[in-house]
């Protein structure tokens, strides 16, 4: 079985699953207010606490991937990765 | 037992549990990318996308809410529940 | 000349049109920062600042039409004013 | 007297100074439409067109600056300089 790569935020994988499944509960929490028919307000206070969550593991895979990903690459791959990296912000920032 | 209140999202129960389950599926998505090593960009795209699908959710409560929960309402709690939803649609625009 | 309507932020022209003119010199700024040469982090700063400022002002908005137009609808109407309202918010979570 | 340092923008810069006057003359529109009393659903409709337009002035400054000022430092100061782009991602997703 080939290795698998080794990405920008390999060293903190573990770090970035631990807030993915917090996102994960959190969301599971929204359905279960929904479930219960919880107060609208409430609601959407919940669904802003996971938007924020993923927000931070977005920056975070962000940060990880210009110190590693980009600050390797060299020359003319340096520019294409960096247009890459710009357009994924530009679909964070206006969400897909 | 006593009846759950009805909401504003009562009608729409079912289709927002169902968007909710699919927002649950893709941040688990994102944790098997995350697990499999696989490219910064993507697992970053993928991100996006359930901020969008979480986005709709939020857009349809604030919807469902002020189209009952505010229009029923009378004189002062009116407004009350107006300013909670503004206070709300704060917290969306800057993830908490 | 007939009279100008009264709208939901009437009562609060004056303090919207100041932190207009605020907004307008915080995007002059950051073209005098352009000119200069300043440093890149320098102008994406300012130029948040003044989408914040911009943010308030929508929210401000948003927050006296839901009071005003909306509270004093009634019937049909009232569910049309709240889904333009919510329209207006979709649009203000994703620029445009 | 020194020359102007030379930025990652430099290149583009009349086009940027033509995007922020774009920008300038937006603001001054949502002040004539308050002005003049305008509904305010159109008036934020055109707030949000503002901040579209300087999110892609944001997002054309940090394209710049990746390509620029980040590619062309070497070790340690990569790794400040990407932490410092992030953390400019991180305002502009919160707006300061």
């Amino acid at each position: 079985m080939p290795a698998a790569p080794t990405r920008g935020y390999t060293a903190s994988k573990e770090q970035l699953l631990k807030r993915l499944r917090r996102v994960e509960g959190q969301v599971r929490g929204v359905q279960r207010m929904v479930e219960e028919d919880r107060y609208c307000i409430d609601v959407l206070t919940q669904i802003s606490a996971a938007q924020a969550a993923l927000d931070k593991v977005a920056l975070g895979l962000l940060d990880e991937h210009a110190r590693h990903c980009i600050a390797q690459a060299e020359g003319e791959e340096r520019l294409t990765k960096s247009d890459e990296l710009m357009d994924a912000v530009g679909r964070l920032l206006r969400h897909g």
